[in-house]
Parts: C-alpha cells; structure tokens; sequence
C-alpha cells in the first residue's frame, strides 16, 4: 500500500492545524493518520483528508506503528515522545527548542542546509520561527558574499504562542474597545495595543532564550559557529506573521540590486519591494502565504558593507507546519526514512 | 503683568491638546493664550487654564501680539507661519520637520543640547519624536563613552501620525474584529492586527524620510556629523509611545551595570531593568508619562563594544509637547525670549 503512517502530535494546536491543512494542498502521501494531543484536546474529532479523525492521547503504542512523526506541543512533550519514537524507528520531525541544539539533531531549512538532513538519527529538528525566516532571507546572500555580524530585531505575532494567545489577543482587543477590563491570562502583560520585549524566559546575559535561538540556531544552520549576531524578539499585537527588520555587514559591499536579484532567484523567497508603490512585505500580505518576503532593500547607512532589509514571513506556515512538511518531502525524495528498508 | 502671551497653532490636534495640558500641569507662566487651527477646526471651543477658548484662524496680525509660538501642524503650517511669527519677534517652537536641518535654526532637546538654544534667530526646531527618545537614551552614553555607531529598529504607536490615525486604528479594529470592512483612509494599509515599514515618504537611497530624520536630527542633535546611524522606521498598531530597539557601538566596552548607573543618574530617563520580573518598558506603561523609558540593557553580543537597549517614551509628551515646553521653560530662564527687553 503506497504513502506513510503519519502521526502529529499537537493537533489541535495553531501550528498543528496549519500542518494538517498542508499535508491535503501538498498532497503528501499519507497511508494512515493519527492525531495526537494532550488530554484536554483529546476525545475531538477532526476533518482532514476526507474523513474524520479522533484526537488521541499519545501511547508509545500509538507511536510505534507510525513512519513519521510531527511534534508541535512544548519542549516537555517533545522531550517525553521523540526519543521514544525515534527509538521505534519513527521519523521524528519537532518544532520544539528541545533538540535544536543537539549536536547530533540536524536542524533544517530545506532551501538553505537541506544536507544536513542526511546526518539524522531519527530526529530533525526545525527552528524557531524567527530563525528560519530569518536565515532564509540571509543565506542566499550569505552564499555569494558571506555575512560577517547580523543585527535582527523582531515584530512576533501572538500565534508564535499558540491558539490561547489569539483568543486572548482577540478578547482583549475588544475588550479595552468597549471599555472592559480584561486580565491577561497568557501573556504577563496586556498584548492588545501594547508590546513588549519578552518573549520566552530572560538568560544571565540579558538576552531572552527567544533571542539566543535566534543567536545559536542561525549560526548552526548556516555553519559559521562564529557569526555575530543580535537580536531583540518583541511581541506584537499582530495575529499571524512575524517581521524582522535586518541590518547586516558582508564581507564586500553590495548593492541594492544585486541583493534584490539574488534574493529573488532563490526558492521560497520573494521580493516584494516597489515600497513607492506601496509595496514592501507586512504580515497582513504574508498571513496564509507559503513564501518568506522581503522588501525594503537598501544599503545600510551605517556602514560601508552594510545591507538592510525587512523580512516577513508566516510563522505557522514557512516558521512552522509548511518547512516540517518540506523536510518530510526531501527526506522522502532521498530516501532518507528510518523505515525506508523495511517497507 | 506677569506672564507671556501664548499661542498655539494646531491646538485641536493630539499633540496641541497635550501641550494645552502640560501648560497646566507645569504651571507655564501664561498671561494670555490663543488657540490656532485649520479653518475646519477653528470655531470650536477648548476649556483650558480655568477658561474656555475659542479656536481661531491664524493670521499675521493674531500673531504679532504674542511672546512664544508653539506650532504643530504639518510642514507647511510651520514653513508658512514660523517665519512671519518670528519676523514679529515671537519665539517660534516648531514640531515641523520644516526647519529641524536648518543649520540657523536650533534643533533641541533640552536635557542634551540645551546649550544650542541661545543661538535661535527667532525659531527653535524639536526633533521628531523616534529622535527624541533615541538621543535621550544615547547622550548619556555618549557623554562618557563616545557612540561610534547607532542602529534602531522603531515601533511607533499612531498617535505620531495624529488624531485621525488613532480614530482609524480604534474604528478598523473594531470592524475587523466584528467581520465587518473597514478601507483604510489615513494610512495606505490597514494598521489593525498589522504593521508595516513605512513612515512618511521614501527617498533615493531606499530610506524612509522618518528614517533619515533619525539619521540627521541624531547627528546634529549629538554635534556628531559623521557619526554612522541606521533605522527602520515600522508603523505598529499601538495608539501611544514609541518603542526603540537600540544597537550601539561605543568607544569602549561598556558592563550593563556602568549603563544603567550612567542613565539612571541622567535627568528625564528612567531606567525600569528588571526583565525577570517583568519589568521593562512598554507603551502601556509609558503613555502619560513624562520620562524616556531604558531597559532591557545589555551587552550586544555582536560587537565586542556592543551594547543593546530597549527605549519606550510617550510621543505626544517627550516626544513633542513636553519637549517643546521645556524649551520655553529654558528660554524663560536663560532670558532667551527676543521680547524679554520689551517687557
């Protein structure tokens, strides 16, 4: 019987649901599908494929049976399952920080460091939202003129935290609107029409784990453990889409142009950048998009090798559920299943 | 009798009614006031100082009766009126980009460069309000570590772009909230749930003009014409206080701690730095307040003498009609006033 026994773990999340509607407009080859989430979601039935499917907790059973799995719950969940499915011989593809750092986990952008994948033992992980639109947006530039300090400041939406932070997003909103109070339950502060620089828990360097992700995961994906860079993550009242405003220093000076047609030629990027038009990326043209847009390309007045730019990019699709899809594509294509010799 | 005789063009927009408060709550020595507007404001009436006012068309003749001049309107109101007030010997504070890179006319910040105020020709420029908060936060540093290099990354509320921006942030966010239309009227895109590049007109060279004000105002502000500034300039939806991501490169290395003493002692910053218990500035925490606003300060990790900060100031206060305020207020003081040897 041809296609994979899929499982998701986290189905019923923001990230989970985007997954699942990708693997129907992908046409991946699904065998069998099950959903998995935790006990508060399990017991739901969900529409996809064509038939319905209920939401199960996760069993080592469950698991044992699967070709591929996708995590996207908490680092703790992916701790608990991953290796215990890897173990069974399940693909294991996680949107958890769990592993990233692992040296033996690949972590992968398919466009950028797609072979990288054929190191893995089981698990891949994918980054951070952020990272990956970030490093999709550098790395075709970084190939013909390599990037020596990236200075990244961030304008995250509320789905990077998932579906609770929406809601909360949405009710607040209205709430301040009508006059209402309304305690924020999943946020330490309010979100609607205010913003702040925390997103994830503070290290002893004063950077948040958000922004250090942003730090360690570009400099793994892009192979140069040296790379400096910085970033400040800040979260925005903004459902869906996270922007970045970029500052990079290369190692010759290039211009406009040049960066423009690089970046244009490369898969799963688009440049979108008439802005007297009116044109440049925001996340109201990015939200349900698969590619990462960047706009707003011009030499950085700050120095002479300088490059900035302004990059937009769904988190739940091209940060989340859509390059999990493509690493199981490419690791398909090459064969690259644990289960590949027993099927 | 004592007082100065006060005037105030755009009276009726965001920044004029907080300028009409702040006269108030400073107790700003006022013997007589008149209130300016468009012909499509003028008629209304303003209670204000225990009294009720009626908002006028300004002619050269209303003018020519008074001490100070405060205008804040659009570049055009300024360059038409700014020039016939001071020509009748009226201190002219503008909040136009007009005059702000006239090198005859003195672009202050009074905490910073008060000192430039005494060469004014009858007109004194206040910086835009991204700039202001930005040379409060850097000129403290600057004074004991010179900064060689600024990148900022801003996230500024509506209310900088006026009354009707925050009307079409409330009203769109609503319908959106409800499913219902909304088009865009003040700005080319929608700004609820959104965000975008784009702040005033796009120059050559790919910078905004809210950009390059950053760049220029900060380098005539500081006395540092060749000091390297970059900036993203992002519109967000958020109704009061600008936000600031500020990447700096000092002459030295510089310890977080040294930072913090170093602002902290600096008059009109405050520094709210304690990340792990919330506390770091944002806009719903700045709104009505007086004071820049420093946190999240760090050393960046891209630059050996790198160091990262947060900046959150009101930019209807600080950003503009405080400012303009504390320019009269040292005007006064400093017998900068060119009627002071007529009175």
């Amino acid at each position: 019987m041809d296609g994979y026994r899929v499982g998701v773990i986290g189905a019923t999340g923001a990230v989970g649901k985007v997954f699942l509607s990708l693997l129907e407009e992908r046409r991946f080859p699904v065998r069998s599908l099950r959903l998995f989430a935790s006990p508060r979601s399990a017991g739901q039935r969900i529409r996809v494929l064509g038939q319905e499917y209920l939401v199960e907790e996760v069993t080592p059973e469950a698991l044992e049976g699967l070709d591929i799995l996708f995590i996207s719950a908490s680092g703790e969940v992916s701790r608990l399952w991953a290796p215990i499915a890897a173990r069974a011989g399940v693909l294991v593809i996680d949107d958890s920080s769990a592993f990233r750092m692992d040296p033996t986990v690949p972590l992968v952008v398919p466009e950028v460091n797609g072979e990288d994948l054929a190191s893995h033992r089981g698990i891949i992980a994918i980054p951070n939202c952020s990272t990956t639109a970030l490093v999709m947006a550098v790395y075709p530039l970084h190939r013909v003129n390599p990037v020596r300090r990236i200075i990244v400041d961030t304008y995250q939406s509320v789905s990077g935290t998932g579906r609770a932070a929406m809601e909360e997003l949405r009710e607040q909103s209205r709430a301040l609107l009508d006059g209402r109070p309304y305690a924020p339950k999943v946020y330490p502060h309010p979100i609607a029409f205010n913003l702040f620089p925390h997103i994830d828990a503070f290290l002893d360097n004063g950077y948040t784990r958000e922004e250090w992700k942003m730090v360690e995961e570009t400099r793994k994906i892009l192979h140069a453990p040296d790379l400096p860079v910085s970033a400040t993550c800040v979260r925005v009242p903004v459902f869906i889409c996270h922007s970045e405003a970029v500052h990079l220093e290369l190692t010759h000076p290039m211009s406009p142009e040049e960066a423009r047609e690089v970046l244009a030629a490369f898969p799963g990027v688009e440049v979108l950048d008439e802005p007297r038009a009116g044109r440049y990326p925001m996340p109201l043209w990015g939200e349900g998009k698969d590619a990462v847009y960047v706009g707003r390309i011009r030499r950085d007045a700050s120095h002479p090798r300088g490059l900035a730019m302004w990059v937009v990019s769904d988190n739940l699709r091209k940060g989340a559920a859509l390059n999990a899809i493509q690493i199981a594509e490419m690791a398909l294509q090459r064969n690259l299943f644990p289960t590949a010799g027993r099927r």
